[in-house]
């Protein structure tokens, strides 16, 4: 007997015959005499649609409001499901997230959980009824909902499975597992058996869209073995583990890539102190996420050049706030360029390995592709490089670091 | 300053347009320095498809997920309009039946409302803000979503302005009041000023839509003095009220009709005691609904025959039952007929005038309509005639108690 958490997204329940499906799936787990919980997102689209009720209904709104709406889309599909499980024989009961409570701070619209009360599904559980549990959502101090921001549901299993001491959580989705690369533009990427907690990581941050970035950071807290598997075809994914449950680490374990940069450089940037706090200051005044920093080194004069990162989304307003400050700072021209990509080489052997960035910088050489910007991790290293590249740099380090499969 | 409870219904907010409406007309309330809290449905067929995804899920399912389904309609449509509020300036938030809490017993899919605990809303009455309240929906003791039964959001309203202590409740809707006969047959119906509470409660009963019946009833016992309108158009709409509020008093005030029957003949049941009893005990265990009955007098037999209707939705299940019974009843022949309507004749006046059921025998014989069965009450004289006789029975009724506009 084990005790599991087993999550479907909104295209595992996009309509009731794909949620008949997901009860057999669940039943199979109640057959083996497991104790199952169930986070459940809502119907594929459906949050989208609820979040776009709200852009139209005001410029800027009361996020409060927003995810009273938006958390309405897993209450539909929860109680949908316990009544189908219950069809199949299985007893089952749905929890909204201030039933049970996931209680959450109360930063509206990406919401953290803060403490979830599993008293009364465990009790349940000896009474052998599975939980169906709404993803997303939560409740905060003040008794408002809250939502958990995008792949909350993500968030929302692997807490769960956190607070149950679960042996493992199951995170069923449209893909089958976690790849070496995308592919939808490396055909030869495959699927790994197993990746380490902090490579998950690293790949969920630089683009790799199978889980969300702080549900792993959760299950490399708490430890939660979480595995990813299709909730269409019987395979066995790909386990999320401690570094030493794999015997044979590759070096190199997935090339990623995220278009979603845009490259900001100011020129003649007066080389004082105070210079990069005056620029980055206001930008995180204004929420905006800088990501890679270079400043290049002036050795014969007294000024300096500055180039970042932001999201696609922030370029705009990012230009507008240091425009803003063009007098105070004194800088010479302000450049933007949103056609880039940033792409990185990441894995837990490069530790003990030199000459894995070299690797990735011939390689690109190789091929013509100018590298703009540089930033690496002890456990990945990542290049901006022209958007057009995307699909031939990816591949081509793909081959270079062996990921090929034969 | 007046304390006022709107309530708007599904058609009145089935798109974004016709919530910024709705918006408007809380808003110029709000401006007139009135208390306002806002009860409000799910956007029009949202509610039916919810409804219709449960139905799929499985041939019977546990009511309490049900409600969990079917609830999340409003909780969508009371986001967008405090969203659509603040947009405007009006101080607003919104209240799910649980947050407030509205508590009602655990009859789910059709609880009745118990406690309306209105602290916070009255305390931020004080600051100006409105309450924007999901209709339809509470929470029991157990902590689960209850619904309160097809119209239920009109019950909400009534039960909040009653617990508000509000001095008026307007249910606005896609009618502009209260009809003497339902216009799309009798073309020559009229709005009425102002309708009893008794009246309106049969009206409700026997057909018209207008108003659900249970909300009714609360509104007659706290006297809390409604209104129904038009969300659409500018018009006073009809005031449901005390009958020493209405100076004139017609006798007869509305024809209704329910298509919504059926009707069943026992042939030949034993006339002895306890024969009634071993019918309508079986039916009423089976959560049926009889309404007129007729009991045929036997005066030179030992057996007599037993008329009674039922809704169209219970007649196979009401014929299953009673044919289960045959041996133990011992009745000859088992009839039905879903193709009856009710026809009523409803007004106060009646108490003080006698003639009134004689005219419309008479009226209905002039046409040559045959009555199957009739009852009575107090203010209502009610008819079963076959289905096809509808539209030409009410009119003629209409025209007959001169209640045929001008």
């Amino acid at each position: 007997m084990a005790r599991i958490v087993m999550k479907f997204g909104g295209t595992s329940v996009a309509d009731l015959e794909r949620i008949r499906n997901v009860a057999g799936r669940i039943k199979a787990e109640v057959d083996r005499g497991n104790q199952v919980a169930v986070v459940i997102s809502a119907m594929a689209g459906v949050t989208n649609q609820l979040a776009d009720y709200a852009d139209q209904s005001a410029e800027l709104y009361d996020l409060r409001e927003y995810d009273v709406v938006v958390s309405s889309g897993e209450q539909v599909t929860a109680g949908i499901l316990a009544i189908v499980l219950q069809d199949l024989g299985v007893s089952a009961r749905s929890w909204l997230g201030w039933q049970i409570p996931i209680r959450t701070n109360d930063a509206h619209g990406n919401a953290r959980i803060e403490d979830i009360d599993v008293t009364e599904i465990l009790r349940r559980f000896d009474d052998g009824q599975v939980a169906v549990v709404t993803g997303f959502q939560g409740i905060d101090a003040q008794g408002r909902v809250t939502t958990l921001g995008r792949g909350g549901s993500d968030i929302s299993a692997v807490a769960l499975a956190a607070a149950l001491d679960a042996e493992r959580c199951d995170i069923h989705t449209d893909v089958d597992g976690v790849y070496t690369s995308d592919p939808r533009i490396v055909a030869k990427a495959h699927k790994l058996d197993r990746v380490t907690y902090e490579e998950m990581l690293e790949m969920a941050s630089q683009g790799a869209k199978v889980l969300q970035t702080r549900s792993v950071e959760i299950a490399m807290k708490h430890r939660v073995r979480v595995r990813v598997l299709s909730s269409f075809e019987n395979s066995s994914g790909t386990l999320i583990v401690d570094e030493d449950e794999i015997v044979e680490q590759a070096i190199v374990s997935g090339i990623t890539y995220s278009r979603d940069e845009a490259k900001i450089t100011l020129t003649r940037v007066p080389d004082r102190p105070g210079a990069a706090a005056g620029i980055f200051g206001p930008l995180a005044e204004a929420a905006i996420n800088v990501d890679m920093i270079v400043q290049n080194v002036s050795v014969d004069s007294d000024e300096t050049g500055i180039t970042f990162t932001v999201t696609k989304a922030d370029l705009e307003r990012a230009v507008k706030v240091l425009e803003g400050l063009r007098d105070s700072l004194e800088y010479g021209d302000l450049l933007s360029d949103p056609n880039v990509v940033k792409v990185s080489v990441i894995g837990v052997g490069m530790r003990s390995h030199v000459g894995v960035a070299q690797k990735m910088f011939s390689t690109l050489a190789e091929k013509g592709i100018n590298i703009q910007v540089i930033s690496t991790s002890e456990i990945k290293v990542s290049v901006l490089v022209a958007e057009e590249y995307t699909e031939l740099a990816v591949r081509s380090l793909h081959s270079a670091y062996g990921l090929d499969a034969a």
